[in-house]
């Protein structure tokens, strides 16, 4: 068994005097939104809550239009994860007494325009008054015909697949705690991509808190590494690839979050994946195809790098989150070796 | 048209400029939790979020316990409101860094106490870090067979039911605020109650604000005011009459809250209520027949008190939320006027 990150681990003391609903598919960390059958009914309900707490104290959404945004995509990712067809959010205030109008009405701004976005209507929400402010969003879809994705169940073989190019959630971050201009960030969670894929995919992840910590939560509990086939080109954001050229780091670091955007990773059984990347196509959606999942110890291998990364070394560095980035940087250090001659043969890119 | 609470005109504010969701039953205001149609099915799914932010910070959860209790008790009771069958709960949780084990565990055993009175399973959560703590819970249930119960729907004439002793909550948050030993409180919510008024009620609310709120979201828009025929010691928690015997006040005053419990009032349909409370007492449920809804105008009148109350103008006394409990029963005391003398007939008291 590879190890556990130190949050699966906190997670699982959380629940463990709860008792478990008969009705509920997935166990702790195997889905990124719970999953729930609705009794009398063909359907599953997929329910999902995320709070934004750290993230408002770190200053990264200092704008309120980009707090009401990220409210609701953050948890509409989740749905898409699962693939469930979005039902509706509710949301958690809390607002400082001072909050002056012009920033409850950019909030509120912000939470229309994702919602809409999304298609996941407002339902109601739950105002409280503090002297620090926060947000928090529960959304809900259904899953209908065939079972959700969830975290498990990528196989030696499968291939690894994206939504879109990664990375532009850590650039946002680096440059928001810097105290540096940032880039135009309003991420959009990809629930189109997570309804098509469901028919297809093994498993599904989104990359909210950076792509390797979503490796983490797809590898197998033994045996399989994720093989990352493709060049830095194909997968970095543009912004991505150039901050990490000016940084002078390595890119895989910049999948390594803790703050991602809204892409889904998605394992995807090779038999499989050509189907989906057609229909995916007819309907003006592009998958980047990535890499693998092959034989290995529960690594996140980029042979073109000729690098092997623990991906729940790299959630355990984002936990400790220091507010230092380059603090940050150095734990990344820590969490990667160097490939063998034989692992960095590097397998030839499919184009899809 | 009756005066709107200052609460219901924030919430109008925040909503103003969110696309409705064609499923949804209830507009703002109109239901303990929001009421959504499932597509494909005939079955109605309740959700509600509470968030314990204020709470936390004026100590009257300084027992982890409690508070874990309360998180799920506080969302459960919407479910009881609008009649649902529990599905189950996601929980945030806002730790602070230095949570001790012992608290967190303590925590942990109060919401999962709560989960298992209830019958509303935690199927997951969210927890992030602050530097001070607080809960939310988002709970959601359903409505299968006929409608949901609302706030909406009581009329003249229905009778104004109470699913037992009010006030707890109030002598609890007195005791607390004044740094005085408060009585144990572990309010339970009334989910068996609601599921069976559902058939039999015009209209329902919880008392998690106090009673007297309660009877403001329960209040037709114009034309009609809610007689209490009860003398006190038929609606009071016993520990609430001595506070306020010990205090000197009204009786009345013990149902301003702001802190309450998870009792529900119903408006019944005279024709209903006998029906009601026979099935009720068969199945070992007792409900307190506390009045009726008479022509009026928007207010709540005490008869034997002689007094009548502006309900919203209570609900706004809440919003201020003096610190002082002296204080907000002064504010209290200006909701209320003299009744005249025709009004101080008391009809005579239905006992079922």
């Amino acid at each position: 068994m590879r190890r556990q990150a130190a949050e699966d681990a906190f997670v699982d003391r959380l629940v463990r005097g709860f008792t478990r609903s008969p009705g509920q598919i997935n166990r702790p960390h195997e889905s990124d939104a719970e999953l729930v059958r609705l009794p009398g009914s063909e359907l599953v309900l997929a329910v999902t809550v995320d709070q934004i707490v750290e993230e408002v104290r770190a200053g990264l959404y200092d704008d309120p239009y980009l707090l009401g945004w990220m409210t609701v995509a953050a948890s509409a990712s989740d749905l898409a994860a699962v693939g469930a067809a979005p039902l509706g959010v509710v949301i958690g205030h809390v607002l400082r007494p001072d909050t002056s109008d012009a920033a409850l009405d950019a909030l509120q701004r912000g939470i229309a325009d994702a919602a809409n976005a999304a298609g996941l209507p407002v339902l109601g929400g739950d105002t409280a008054f503090d002297s620090a402010a926060s947000t928090s969003a529960t959304a809900f879809g259904v899953v209908a015909g065939g079972a959700a994705m969830t975290r498990r169940g990528a196989a030696i073989g499968d291939r690894l697949f994206a939504t879109g190019p990664l990375g532009s959630g850590s650039v946002f971050a680096w440059a928001k705690r810097r105290g540096e201009t940032a880039p135009r960030f309003l991420p959009a969670p990809r629930l189109d991509a997570g309804a098509l894929a469901r028919g297809f995919a093994s498993a599904a992840a989104d990359t909210s808190d950076g792509a390797l910590a979503a490796c983490d939560l797809l590898l197998p509990p033994e045996g399989v590494d994720v093989v990352w086939d493709a060049p830095p080109e194909a997968y970095l954001h543009p912004d991505a690839a150039r901050l990490a050229a000016g940084l002078g780091i390595p890119p895989w670091m910049l999948l390594a979050g803790p703050h991602g955007e809204f892409e889904l990773l998605l394992a995807v059984p090779e038999a499989a994946a050509g189907g989906l990347v057609d229909i995916a196509r007819s309907r003006g959606i592009r998958f980047l195809d990535l890499g693998r999942f092959a034989a290995g110890t529960g690594a996140v291998r980029f042979p073109g790098a000729g690098v092997s990364i623990d991906p729940a070394a790299v959630r355990d560095a984002q936990r400790a989150a220091p507010a230092d980035p380059r603090a940050f940087l150095r734990a990344l250090g820590e969490a990667a070796r160097p490939l063998s001659a034989r692992d960095r043969e590097v397998t030839p890119h499919a184009t899809r």
